[in-house]
């Protein structure tokens, strides 16, 4: 049985092992600082297909497959799949699920989904109701921008504050026993919107749920960033990085010294033109299974803190002067279980 | 610790207990045979709100708010909620939990998504993660037709087979311990898409995906429709009501002596037209708070299963000439737990 920790944290008792992830991208990302690290890399971001949402579908499929592949399974053998996106009705997970006949569970959490599907999962298997679940998420350039923003063919100009959706997704495979990266402990955000209204400034409507996510768990379990080696914020971006960090100062925590983003992490700012920096479920979810995850299965990363955050409106809310609500989702991930 | 009985079944080991429910509704839902039932009719439905969506987040607000008090406790007790909606992005339960400050999982089921978030809130609390948990969805007539349909200022013609989207929200508050009634088993759905393409035929499209849970879930625990007082899918309407009953009978069972459905239970044929009947994540969750969980609680009922579905396609995907794959998620109710 798991516990909580504080107000807020999971603590698992028998953490689940991360058996195996994948993480697919296109050319973009391809072309990025961690291009070399995806299992595989479209050269066309079509996919072959002949819609942007058929492609995002083929990228969310290919990214479990792979985690199938390397884990030496196959569908048959998962007993819960959480899957999510940004499209409308999360259709990429919908068609890109429909033929593993496995059960499902559809998510939304904007770019949090990674972690939220993670915690959901690592849930499933600490309640003994399966051995074997999948997180994954995909987000695609193009099947945002159309639904979001504008038409592709319009071209129209972006803010400098904006962030771009990554052509990209991941899968990660948990069992209930392995030889890790092991899942330890969790914190499920809560819905915080400060009141910034910007949809080309997702990052600073993301930040402060960042900030109120970490620091619950900072208090829940009295830990601080010095005991991890990172703390790796989703889609944050540039503008959000630097408000988290700003935020944790007022609280007298350097969390600056170990805190990186996957936004940040994903393109290269020098060659690679995307503004603050990637974003999209995608996103996260990918860093995570080609740079975060592989660091921590050959140990040179013991302790992480991996907190995808997401922005939870639509164009809709927007155009009727909302807000724009954010959430972040926690999750603790340790190399060895001797360490906790 | 659950287990799994059979392939897909969930049993739980300590069945969590339902400790509150609560239904809201509009004024056609008001005027409905379940109309003296809701907890509260809205006589206006804007609900006094700027917009639809902002009616719709009021809505399922107020469903939680008077489960929460039906419970006689507050929403600080409540360790996590699972809530979507039909909405892009799901802004009704975004929106309308911003200000809850509890962990927040989104969910999307189309409309099947309360007896998601049902079987995610008892596995958090078999795993002992939470103690109390909330499950709620809600759909608005308004919200819907404009955002899948047509403006509603159009007027358009719907077709005989088409179902119509309630105005409604239902709320569920699971705890660990408790009087009952009891969730004692779950079947969560794969996605099933056996090829329909009629946006204006839903029922059709989602009865595969009610029969192959229901199917599983009796192949796994050697149960039969007899041993159930009532078997109630959600919003397949009539004509999805027939097919499962169609579908079962080729399977030499009778389940049309045990089956009813929440899109048939929740309008007046006679004098409500509403074509093929009711349908929207509010109309199961509505009909389960308002007629079925009240039956339970004062043993009117024994045992019940209780199977939204959900359709999960968007308009890109329909418009891509896609078909649209269903999903059904079920959960077993049972007024004692002796019984067992």
């Amino acid at each position: 049985m798991g516990r909580r920790e504080g107000k807020k944290t999971l603590k698992f008792d028998a953490p689940p092992s991360i058996a195996a992830f994948a993480a697919v991208g296109g050319k973009k990302e391809g072309k990025g600082p961690l291009g070399g690290c995806f299992d595989f890399v479209y050269q066309d971001d079509s996919l072959g297909q002949s819609s942007w949402e058929r492609a995002e579908v083929a990228l969310q499929k290919e990214a479990l497959q792979r985690s199938l592949d390397k884990a030496g399974t196959s569908k048959g053998e998962v007993d819960m799949i959480f899957a999510g996106d940004l499209t409308n009705q999360c259709i990429a997970s919908a068609y890109g699920q429909r033929e593993t006949d496995r059960p499902f569970f559809g998510l939304y959490g904007a770019c949090s989904t990674m972690s939220e599907g993670m915690i959901l999962a690592a849930m499933a298997i600490e309640s003994g109701l399966a051995r074997r679940a999948a997180a994954l998420a995909s987000s695609h350039f193009c099947t945002a921008e159309r639904q979001f923003r504008m038409p592709l063919e319009y071209g129209g100009q972006r803010a400098p504050s904006a962030q771009w959706t990554a052509t990209a997704a991941g899968a990660v495979l948990l069992e209930a026993c392995g030889k890790g990266p092991y899942l330890t402990r969790a914190c499920a955000g809560s819905i915080v919107d400060f009141g910034v209204r910007d949809m080309g400034n997702m990052g600073a409507a993301m930040a402060p749920a960042a900030f109120c996510t970490l620091f619950d768990f900072f208090s829940d379990t009295g830990s601080r960033p010095e005991e991890y080696d990172r703390i790796i914020s989703g889609d944050l971006g540039r503008i959000g990085s630097e408000i988290l960090c700003e935020l944790f100062e007022k609280e007298g925590v350097n969390l600056a010294q170990k805190h990186s983003d996957c936004g940040c992490l994903l393109y290269d700012p020098a060659t690679q033109d995307v503004h603050a920096g990637g974003s999209g479920c995608g996103c996260s979810a990918a860093v995570l299974c080609c740079d975060i995850l592989p660091k921590l299965k050959d140990k040179r990363l013991g302790r992480v803190l991996f907190m995808p955050t997401g922005a939870l409106m639509n164009n809709t809310a927007i155009q009727q002067g909302e807000s724009i609500p954010g959430i972040a989702h926690l999750v603790e991930l340790r190399a060895y279980l001797e360490e906790s």
